[in-house]
């Protein structure tokens, strides 16, 4: 497996070199929304620990993941009156990995509705920082 | 949510009321392989905590799931030659979710396979067998 490079997009996200719609950040982590969303309220969260994927990054490391994943999955079904959750974490491209820098897909499930093919479309500016707002509401 | 049901089939595993290839168990988490595998190796990490899936967990046994899983996911690179891994977990029938006790999918990937749709086959109980020896070998 590759190392770790950090001019990866959500490295420079977490230096603050590049944008995102931010909804929590604490010690170990920080979650914004997908950009390209798969459904409305689609959430990344990632560790601040340079970490590829699930093979490369620490068991604390990931357990701290996976407290924030939590967090943002119970705020999400209040913040998008969501049906349900659904969770998912690729690491190397045979799954499908697209970005090197870890991160838990958290994604709002409406009863029916299927997700949107990964990366179809950019969602409007607009949506997304009202869906950021949303959140943020509902994780206090 | 509806409560949690204590006799879905992975209490009942837990309860050792019903049978499974274990690979790996600590005092917070069992796993076992998916008898309907959408890919070789496929492994299900539980909390031995009763939980329907994360609306109703608790942080810490969550955290203690992705432990689970986060070593599983190692081994499983090892013990099947995969080129990667994905991680789903499902909360609720809008996301897909059909037994409702909380369980992480580990599911190895191969450059150029898709993923089986889930539930598509019961694999042959040698091929199981075989399987949870390959990944109990690489826990070790």
């Amino acid at each position: 497996m590759p190392a770790y490079d950090s001019n990866n997009v959500f490295a420079k996200i977490l230096r603050g070199e590049f944008p995102c719609y931010k909804v929590y950040e604490d010690d170990h982590v920080l979650a914004f929304l997908d950009i390209m969303p798969r459904a409305p309220g689609h959430t990344l969260v990632i560790p601040k620990a340079p970490a590829r994927n699930i093979l490369d990054i620490s068991a604390d490391d990931f357990a701290h993941v996976a407290r924030g994943t939590h967090k943002i999955a119970r705020a999400a079904m209040t913040a998008f009156k969501a049906d349900g959750i659904t969770i998912q974490q690729f690491s190397e491209p045979a799954s499908g990995q697209v970005v090197y820098h870890l991160h838990m897909h958290v994604m709002p499930r409406y009863d029916g509705v299927a997700l949107l093919p990964p990366a179809s479309r950019k969602e409007d500016g607009k949506v997304l920082e009202d869906n950021a707002a949303k959140l943020i509401a509902a994780l206090k």
